[in-house]
């Protein structure tokens, strides 16, 4: 892994969905829980990204914010 | 949950990690999967974060990418 | 407030405009100035944002730069 | 203004803390609610960031997060 | 540059796509790579943002990661 | 490249400053401008950066903004 970004979650696509300029891919993490993001079309479609894929949701550390509740 | 922001990762706090203004804070999800985020000292002294303590990591929809490799 | 996001700004939603994923809502705050948000449809619908609803615009603080003018 | 973030809101700088490579930067806007930017502490110094400086604090619309409380 | 945001590259816009809210707007920099921006639409329109227009591209440094490859 | 993220711009070290968690790694652009990058303190230690390494700097398209002067 040679890209700065601290948080690589690894998981399946269940689903992407495309309108416009944007997608919608939702991720669900090995551990059960789901992740979702929104990237552009153009990368959707470069990625190839449809359901059961497996792909990591890359994030920077300095985006995460933590809720104590 | 009151807050737009689409992800909410469940877990426990590993570590907290301060240095001047910003702080490191490493958090192992339900799922065994570990997130680090960078927020400021202020925050975590506010929040009272330390090890062990149950937290979500929060990430808005849009600051996620995706690796398909 | 649980969240570690250290800017919360409280107004009213003056217009929601929801166009394929995302939806754009502009905040009038409680000081006259405004905000606009980016936000996906899916928050959108499930906070039932609408002119009128309160509520507050929440930004990181490494998210905000400063124009000196 | 010729850039594209949508949000653009005046106030006056009430504190400024440099330490190391970060600077927290609190801002007092004019309807009385307060933002706090982190910024590199080169662009403080070079911006001349002091407290009573009338500055805009800018975000960009993608970064807002709605509370619906 | 009265702007704290440390990253500003000049090019000249190749073309501006709008659909619904947002624009994608592909910039050839001067040094002959691409950058490519999302914006509002609002944001596209009010810039008159059309193929050849000469621009920068404005990014914030926390916002910038690194690939070693 | 299996990432989603649109932007991706090859350059040279030309600095890296390291001061507690981060660090600011300055990058010069083939084209001959310049980048400047906050990463984690640890991620630049991981990947071994230093004045001279080969790399590239990666920007998520939402980060992006367009100033059209």
């Amino acid at each position: 892994m040679s890209l700065s970004a601290r948080n690589r979650l690894s998981g399946t696509v269940q689903r992407v969905e495309t309108s416009g300029l944007m997608a919608e891919v939702v991720v669900e993490l090995d551990g059960g829980q789901t992740v979702t993001a929104i990237i552009t079309s153009g990368s959707a479609d470069r990625l190839g990204l449809e359901a059961g894929s497996e792909v990591d949701a890359v994030v920077k550390a300095t985006e995460v914010m933590i809720d104590a509740h």
